[in-house]
């Protein structure tokens, strides 16, 4: 902590984080306004939790490689080990645990927050990001993970995305579950194959099948059953209804639902979706980009039914999905669906370059009446600059109207009104009732 | 890392955060959404930030008590020092240093972000806080100092704050330096004195005099007028004047504007108002609550003319200030301006209870229709509820209308809806054009 260090700071952000310059922030609220219309329009309140939680929180429920190699955890001043959120479940668990008899059931919640995980920052990944999280509680039937879906898909909407953009790939863990059981894997088999499965697009077929085969120890019956599974689900998925695998009843509930709501051409069954995390009990989905440059998940979530007793609650069911705002703004620019955006202040109240204070008067005084109209206003403040300067400066920062006011214009008790854009003038009276 | 545990885990936060429930979350957003507001008023632009910065950035200018005893600070995973934010302004420097030269002057930038400190929760201070901040970069002449406290005057208005509620307190550092000139203390004696003051209103009078006798060496004469300017700087800043102190002229400079724009009854000189962080050079403010129960500032700022040569850049000047919302929060609480909030959602679309499919069919698509209409609508989703415990939800959740759809409503194409407050109940019919 050398305060005469000498030597020169830079000017880069910690590695894997984003600054937000004005530009950048139009963009991010772009995003965060249309995230929270759509989910107001579903009845979904806003919530948030603290960016700090205690490091156990995680350690309980969240995926062992989030924990031991993503987790942003260290030990505060008091001897606490705390940890930087890396998703929100834990936390929405928690404040659901610990006002549960207070909160009238269903709870339609979401909530927009930054999370930090320690990873390569490549395409689609920083090792911070924003997350849209909307989450149902206390429905137990599949209408709950429908609505879901169909938030999703209207969130999707909401940007404009259409057919053939984007897909939603849809699972279930107890349809998994009893797959599993048919081929007659154990728990620690079960384990290497999802974690596989979650991986599948990141390696090769090859490295798949030589995982599979070396790791959980799988037959060459059992891994063709598997690979058969996953590049054609849907004569599994009826052997399993003809077996009254609940979770295969459960998924075709879903998508019966999809089909008659027209969405079937939007939503896809696939094995491939587990979702890294361990907390999925049923319903697991992801929206992915169609263009194949953008191959991380747009969004993804499920069902989970035991989040709360970790905190000694009787079980309370919850679906709901997270979406990050990278991987977003990468099938927003893929598809070409960023709007322009306009600058947000469109005057700039000029200040006549002379010494004489009553123009600096005029000036401040002027900025005020239009600010008491509705608008924004920016005030040039440095006396004596030439008044091409200040033009110039409004047209860079795409103010709509500069405003200017000399000698003429304060005799006669005016302003004169410059459009940026066509250049014309125009000298209105600052009497009480004039409109701009 | 037990999987297992069989303990409960915690429902409290990590100590001095916050959770925010819907309802609090209405105040954050009010509170948020009128600073905005204002600070576009002023053609300031939103930027951000990331949460966690080099630990660098901190070691260079900010106070060392925050530095050494308040900064979350840690080595990552790849051995890099880390810090998480404790303000804004080392942030705010890189990044206008980042791009000096494609920016165009004047900057007027602000964000609204979120920092901690490790300290004793207290009121009116958690380990963690939102702060707005705004600032102006490129003007080096008052006009921009009073600008940012007419933007900070503007802030508090805009929240229904009166003159006798709260009040500006002005000082200036270049100032408090001629005045400690004309006093003969030197450099270490300065830095004893600017922290006892800062630290003022938490000690007694007595504990102030020790500490400047016993640390600082002060003779009793220079104590005596060190006393004599707190509490009535008036007659010091004429003898400053006379002696031509530069920092006395800029200050009066700026009391005059103050003047002329009637806002003299909000804002005071106080030589009481020093602010704890080191890189100030001119005009310093803080605002504080005319409530003697909530003694922490509200808001404080200052210029600044040396931060960007950190990073090696020509200087640049700047002049801004922070507003916390724990104290904002605290103010609108103690003068009772906090508005009632409505629920944002205003539909419940209830479920008859039926085991036929079709009453949820319509009722799904009742519920896309208003949302079509623009409206926020919330789903019963749950089959068999009695529509008594639906309606009594709708109740609690303060929803204004209640839709039930009957066998009677599906035969005529119609909907009921009820209206929450006057219990009337009216029948529209569900064509085309119909508006609700």
């Amino acid at each position: 902590m050398d305060k005469n260090a000498k030597e020169k700071l830079n000017t880069q952000p910690y590695k894997g984080a984003r600054d937000f310059y004005p530009e950048d922030m139009k963009v991010r609220n772009f995003i965060f306004e249309n995230w929270k219309k759509v989910c107001k329009s579903y009845g979904y309140e806003e919530y948030d939790g603290p960016f700090l939680e205690n490091f156990d929180l995680y350690a309980a429920k969240s995926g062992e490689e989030l924990v031991n190699e993503q987790l942003y955890s260290f030990t505060d001043r008091g001897n606490r080990k705390v940890a930087i959120r890396p998703e929100m479940t834990p936390t929405l668990a928690r404040m659901v645990a610990k006002k549960l008899n207070e909160l009238a059931k269903p709870i339609r919640w979401f909530s927009i927050a930054n999370f930090w995980r320690y990873e390569k920052p490549q395409r689609g990944r920083g090792r911070e990001f924003f997350q849209l999280n909307a989450d149902i509680f206390g429905f137990e039937g599949i209408e709950a993970d429908f609505e879901v879906i169909s938030l999703a898909i209207d969130l999707m909407k909401s940007f404009d995305a259409k057919e053939g953009m984007f897909e939603i790939r849809i699972n279930d863990r107890k349809l998994m579950d009893d797959f599993y059981r048919k081929l007659k894997l154990n728990e620690s088999q079960i384990k290497i194959v999802n974690k596989a499965i979650d991986k599948k697009t990141k390696i090769s077929e090859e490295e798949f099948e030589e995982w599979l085969a070396d790791e959980a120890k799988m037959s060459k019956p059992q891994l063709e059953k598997l690979v058969n599974f996953m590049e054609n689900p849907y004569p599994t998925l009826e052997e399993l209804l003809n077996e009254k695998s609940e979770g295969a009843l459960e998924l075709k509930n879903i998508l019966n639902l999809i089909d008659k709501y027209k969405l079937n051409n939007l939503v896809k069954f696939s094995p491939s979706v587990i979702r890294g995390l361990d907390y999925y009990t049923g319903m697991v989905f992801e929206i992915f980009d169609l263009n194949p440059q953008n191959t991380r998940a747009i969004a993804g979530g499920g069902r989970y039914d035991n989040l709360i007793n970790l905190f000694g609650e009787e079980n309370l069911t919850g679906t709901g999905f997270a979406m990050g705002d990278i991987t977003l703004q990468d099938f927003l620019l893929t598809w070409n669906l960023l709007p322009g955006f306009e600058s947000e202040c469109e005057y700039l109240v000029t200040l006549w370059p002379s010494e004489d204070t009553k123009f600096l008067e005029k000036t401040l005084e002027v900025s005020n009446i239009l600010r008491g109209k509705g608008k924004n206003v920016s005030t040039w403040l440095e006396k004596n600059t030439k008044l091409d300067k200040q033009l110039k400066y409004a047209d860079k920062k795409g103010f709509k109207y500069a405003v200017i006011i000399g000698e003429n214009e304060i005799k006669k008790n005016t302003i004169m009104i410059k459009d940026m854009v066509t250049k014309n003038q125009s000298e209105i009276e600052l009497n009480d009732e004039f409109s701009i």
